[in-house]
């Protein structure tokens, strides 16, 4: 019987320059570049998740939402690493590629103990940018939540 | 003097088709996608684990024994997510393929706290299925139990 | 506006030759196999860290290092699994490559609870090596330490 789970020829490509982006992207949110990481978003982007009524809308909004959080963390001395993996792609019309993965969130308070902080489940849909992505539609959804 | 670590040329596309059928796998097991978590093993697959004194042998038994922890996952409302990762990968003769990779398995309850549930190695010996893959043998040893 | 995140055309190979060496040499690591391991770095590599004041310099005193902490480990009944992702890769002059990714250390006590360890950040240069690579320059900063 045909297994279900089926992979595109000629993608590995793809894989690796998503994989890339998400490394870089990740690198810059946690290392506090936030303008950085916003620009990585379309300037109509949309970020939408379980935690949060509504989406923002946006890549000021989407910035300022970043920029907020990441000054609250660092006046807690807390780091945060993302860690996106089990990574599925697909190609998209346009060179667009819907991307789902699992994005782990790892937390460490300076002088105290790393752990899990929160798991999660990522969306989205990226459109070519320059040699790269940027991303048009992310959805995130926590596993702790409804 | 030469690094005890050898990587075989021209394996990005086989490295990248693998990584991609376990995150597709993965993805179907943990969204409780069982029945077709299980086509992605071989009809008389094998998943021995150090957890358990006897290998479960064949698709249908592999699929039951999933099914009964997927449900009983559920009924305690628990989201697991199994991660894998430092994936090495070896061509076999006949398109098989050995893969060594390492596996945690992250567990969130509803309204609670994510953490590390278990930490493994998983072993598999993988053949080829339509475009993909299928696993024909997996042993998973737990790194807490001997 | 041209995203910050750039990836360079052609470097899937590169990026799975990176990660297949991180896999193997990790699992050396992970399996007690220090030698193996140490065999991995240049003979006059670096192992700089901010847990520790000065460097580790040279094969000989990384191994000297890693086979005193593998002992203390297996005298505690700990499994350690050191977990590489979110790796962004940069070819320089020379085949050399500078390689940034997180490294998550899982801890697991026989009989006990697998658990977050420490979180960090690693930086290499790697240098060819044979077919693969060898570590000339590895930083590893950790999230919880200044």
């Amino acid at each position: 019987m045909t297994s279900s789970v089926s992979t595109e020829p000629g993608t590995a490509e793809l894989y690796h320059r998503v994989q890339q982006f998400y490394a870089r992207q990740m690198q810059l949110l946690d290392d506090g570049a936030v303008a950085e990481w916003a620009a990585t978003f379309t300037a109509d982007g949309s970020f939408a998740a379980n935690a949060r009524p509504e989406p923002v809308v946006g890549r000021a909004a989407i910035e300022a939402g970043a920029l907020a959080a990441a000054r609250q963390l660092a006046s807690e001395g807390i780091v945060r690493r993302h860690w996106l993996g089990m990574l599925s792609v697909e190609q998209l019309p346009g060179g667009r590629v819907r991307a789902r993965c699992y994005a782990l969130v790892i937390s460490t308070p300076k002088g105290g103990q790393a752990g899990v902080h929160v798991s999660t489940v990522c969306e989205d849909v990226l459109v070519p940018d320059g040699g790269s992505f940027a991303v048009q539609e992310r959805r995130v959804t926590r596993d702790d939540l409804s």
